[in-house]
């Protein structure tokens, strides 16, 4: 690699996670094209140094030596990839890093159809929440083919803190990140349900709070996400609606393998719940509003 | 307080945390007495410099300024207390820290037994695990008069790293305590129920145990707890009963506010179940041993 010829890299989906991977990616020195289809997002990455920025793909497909998608879902996915023709101008061999939470199935189904157009895939789901993708220190948990690592070191290195081999099977890294996921999830809903019972107590939420991150029964997504609950902000980090995908995704799991998860679906059913009752689009917290006969606080004027 | 008349405190019940907060307290300079049923315990306390150690407190009662109760349950404290007629050995003014995990009903009646008898009580179960006691750093949720904070702040000083004030009922330390306990008690069952899975879908238990820990699935007990099922390691730090104790007592709590705790419940049953099974001693991550159908991690030799 030269500096006439840099490392070029396109990040499909600029939400909280791809935004921070984008911009980790500028200040690595890569060529960083942003697509999303905010224009606000584009304007943001724009400013932060893209060397472009589209709605779609196909203006700078034929230049890129990787694609990292961090869509929603394997819908999206498959939209980005397929449906729109894009796979159709990448040249043979570059590198496609799917970083959204799907299914194994999923996975496995859209590397067949890479493969198929002589295109590399790593399964490559991520954690951390926005401010480590901000930091290019992103938790990274893929599979795949020694090539497909390889040909992606440049924006494995600009993103992830800590970068997980978990085999070369792809579809491992999506079973990896879904339980994880699970855990997650059940975390955010024991916050919601702890904290629901302390403003049922008329323990002060905030005293709560402090407590718990301060002793044994803490866990990040409680620090993280009650605050939230304390704050009485649910502007969305991350939605409902995104646990009740990702719970799901869980549930889908264990019911291929024929196993239990008694705590997932509790959990997944808590977030169902408050999706219905009209919250599906709030800050993932607000799983405690399926909670009545409590008063929880409101945020400051 | 002088050279000649220092503070003097008993501590009742030397398991994990009862050990290191006793230890803690020799460490503080108090003239520092362990109770204990286990000869083991009163040793190990005798080494560390007691003043005294005995099976029952009676030897020493009338010259204390203080008990710390650290036994497993209220109905340990009230044997402890009242059944072996210590109550009546007591200065008047003497303090009483009961900190074992009662329910805030058991906690009132103590204290009205203990004010009766011109008694101090403070509410104030404890956190953090026996690496915090050791080092006199628990994190302390405590209620109670001004009076039974004032008259235990060598004991307060000596043991907590943090000491939350909750307010001047008794009751609402404990209430605190098993609201902590739910998020304790679900976090375990979670990363269980997740390890477990991760063992149905041939994830190594090593390497998912490394990506939870280093991304936004991670909770105190996940970390603390997992790593015992990394390697098959059941020696109990805190045994599954004390989860079914403790989760009964979230039960109970909610019960008599008629309050729902899906995830507590389900929790409480898996702990109910592993007990049920024969696993009550082992180390509460044990709880993982209700999954079948899966190959757990065994201690190397």
């Amino acid at each position: 690699m030269n500096t006439s010829n840099p490392f070029s890299v396109a990040i499909i989906g600029l939400g909280s996670m791809g935004m921070g991977a984008a911009k980790s990616c500028i200040k690595a020195g890569l060529t960083t094209y942003g697509i999303d289809l905010s224009s606000d997002a584009l304007n943001e990455l724009s400013s932060a140094g893209a060397a472009g920025v589209s709605h779609n793909c196909s203006d700078f497909a034929s230049e890129l030596d990787a694609l990292l998608l961090l869509v929603v879902n394997a819908k999206q996915v498959d939209t980005v990839l397929f449906e729109s023709g894009l796979v159709e101008l990448l040249k043979p061999g570059t590198a496609v890093m799917v970083s959204s939470t799907i299914s194994a199935d999923d996975a496995k189904y859209i590397n067949s159809k890479l493969h198929a157009r002589q295109l590399l895939m790593l399964d490559a789901p991520v954690s951390g929440g926005a401010a480590k993708a901000d930091q290019g220190e992103m938790t990274i948990m893929a599979s795949g083919s020694v090539e497909a690592f390889d040909a992606l070191e440049p924006v494995l290195n600009a993103t992830g803190g800590k970068v997980y081999n978990i085999g070369s099977e792809v579809g491992l890294g999506a079973t990896v990140k879904i339980i994880h996921q699970l855990l997650a999830g059940v975390h955010i809903a024991a916050g919601a349900e702890a904290m629901a019972l302390a403003a049922r107590a008329n323990i002060p939420l905030d005293l709560m709070y402090d407590v718990v991150t301060h002793a044994a029964g803490n866990s990040w997504m409680f620090e993280n996400r009650m605050k939230h609950v304390v704050e009485g902000d649910y502007t969305p980090t991350s939605m409902v609606d995104i646990f009740v995908k990702d719970l799901g995704l869980v549930s889908d799991t264990a019911k291929s393998l024929r196993f239990p998860l008694p705590l997932a679906t509790t959990a997944f059913n808590m977030f169902t719940s408050a999706s219905n009752a009209g919250h599906g689009l709030e800050d993932d917290s607000a799983v405690i509003k399926i909670f009545k006969g409590i008063t929880l606080p409101e945020k400051d004027a």
